[in-house]
C-alpha cells in the first residue's frame, strides 16, 4: 500500500465570505489536477476561520479582571487573554506563560486555538465554531464541483503533553472514519489485538503538515492513494471524554 | 512539495540476531527498489526489539509484591506487571487497568512499551535499550549496503492525553533533525512566528503507520521526497524534560 501527499499551490489569500471549496477547485483546475474518489483534502483551520469570519479585532475588546490578571501574569495582551477565555470551557494548566485549555469543542490546546499568525495586525483568529460542520460543508461543495467523493480534514497545530514541539491534529473530519479500529483482529501470529484503534485522521493531519510549511502559505494539501476507513467520522470523535481522561 | 509513503513488502519474520539493515536491503532488491539519498526508512520498534533480543519469557519472572498488587488491581498477568516495572522510571498514572509510565528513556506511554502482539505466546517485547543508537546503527549499515544516506526513524504506537486512539511516535531517529524549527521566520504576512517548532519525526512516524497495518505485518515503510531538515536529531530530543512538563 502507498499514498502520496502534495501541497495545493496557488490558493489566493482567503478573506471572510470566500468560498473555500471553489477556491480549492479553481486552484486544482489551474494546475491541471483532477480530483479522484478517495482523495483527502486537508485544510488548515486558519483559512476556514477566515472564510467563516472567525476573526476578532482586539481593539474594542474589554478585558475582564481575570483576563487582565492573566495578561499581566503571562505577559500577554489582556484583550487576547479575554478572547481566549471566551473560547474556553475549562482551564487545564496555567504556568509560566503557558495557558492550556479545553475549548468549547472539547479539544485541549494552548490559548484555545486563538492565534495571530497569518492574520492582519490587531486581529486574531478563532477556531471554527463547528469544525466538523465546516468539513462537511467543504466535502459536500467539492462533490458538487468535482463529482468526486472527497474526504476533508480540517487541522490545527498544537503541542502535546510529554513531548516537545507541535504537530498537526484533525479538528474537523468529513467523508471518512476518524479511526481505523483493529480491535478484534489478529496479529501476524494469530493473537487478538486488544487496544489498537488508530487515530488515522490525526496521522493524516500530521502527514499533510509536512508539506505545508508555516511560512510558505500552502494551506491545502491533497493526500492520494490512502485507502481510508469508510464512515461518518468526526473530529469530535477524537476528543477523549473528560471523565475518561487521566490528564484533565 | 510532495512526498510518497510506501510499505516495504516481503520482509521475513525477524528473530534475535537478525541483521535488519540487510533484511531491508534484500527486501528492497527483491522488489527492484533502489534507495535514493534522503529516503526515510521507518522501522517498527517491534522488529528492532526482536533482532536485539529485547524479548522476555514470562515464565520464570518472579513478580514482586507491588507487581502482584498491580496485576490483581488491573487484571494483568503479575509477571507482565513485573516486566513493566523493570522498564519504568516513574509511574505517571494508575487507574482502572491503565498504567501510564515514564520509561528509562523518558518516553511516556502505557505499560512502558512492553507488548505481546506479534511475539510468540508466553513472551513479551521490550523497547530497545537505546532506540537512537538502534536507528544510527541501521542508518550506518544501510549506507554501507546502498551507498545512500538514508534517515531512519524507529516508531512505536502509543495513546495520547486528551485524545482517543493511538498514533505512531518516533522513539529513535538518525540521519535527520527531529524538528523543523520555524521560530524566527515570518508568516505569510511578515509576522514573526513565535512558537512553531514542528516535531516532524513524529509526523513522519504517523504517516508511515498509515501503510503498516497492525495485522498485515509490514514493519518497514519508506518515505520518499520529503525534504527533511538536516541534522543529528534524536528521538530523545522529542522527550519533554520532566521539569518543563505540565502533565507529569
Amino acid at each position: 500500500m502507498s499514498f502520496s501527499v502534495f501541497g495545493l499551490e496557488g490558493l489566493p489569500y482567503v478573506s471572510e465570505g470566500d468560498d473555500i471549496a471553489r477556491l480549492i477547485y479553481e486552484a486544482a483546475v489551474s494546475i491541471g489536477l483532477e480530483f479522484e474518489d478517495k482523495d483527502i483534502v486537508v485544510v488548515t483551520q486558519k483559512i476556514v476561520s477566515k472564510a467563516e469570519g472567525r476573526i476578532i479585532k482586539l481593539e474594542g475588546i474589554e478585558p475582564s479582571d481575570f483576563a487582565s490578571h492573566i495578561g499581566k501574569m503571562m505577559d500577554k495582551d489582556p484583550r487576547l487573554a479575554e478572547v481566549v477565555l471566551m473560547e474556553t470551557s475549562r482551564i487545564i494548566r496555567m504556568k509560566g506563560n503557558t495557558l492550556i485549555v479545553e475549548t468549547h469543542h472539547g479539544h485541549v490546546c494552548a490559548n484555545a486555538g486563538v492565534d495571530f499568525s497569518n492574520v492582519k495586525d490587531g486581529y486574531v483568529t478563532l477556531l471554527p465554531v463547528d469544525p466538523d460542520a465546516s468539513a462537511r460543508g467543504l466535502s459536500d461543495k467539492l462533490f458538487e464541483l468535482t463529482g468526486k467523493k472527497l474526504a476533508v480534514i480540517i487541522t490545527d497545530t498544537w503541542g502535546r503533553a510529554w513531548r516537545l514541539g507541535q504537530v498537526d491534529f484533525a479538528i474537523g473530519v468529513a467523508g471518512m472514519a476518524a479511526f481505523r479500529d483493529y480491535r478484534g483482529e489478529t496479529d501476524y501470529l494469530g493473537h487478538e489485538l486488544r487496544v489498537t484503534n488508530i487515530a488515522v485522521a490525526d496521522e493524516l493531519a500530521g502527514a499533510a503538515e509536512l508539506v505545508k510549511g508555516k511560512s510558505a502559505g500552502v494551506p491545502v494539501v491533497i493526500i492520494r492513494g490512502y485507502d481510508y476507513p469508510e464512515g461518518d467520522g468526526l473530529g469530535s470523535d477524537i476528543v477523549r471524554p473528560v471523565e475518561e481522561d487521566l490528564f484533565r
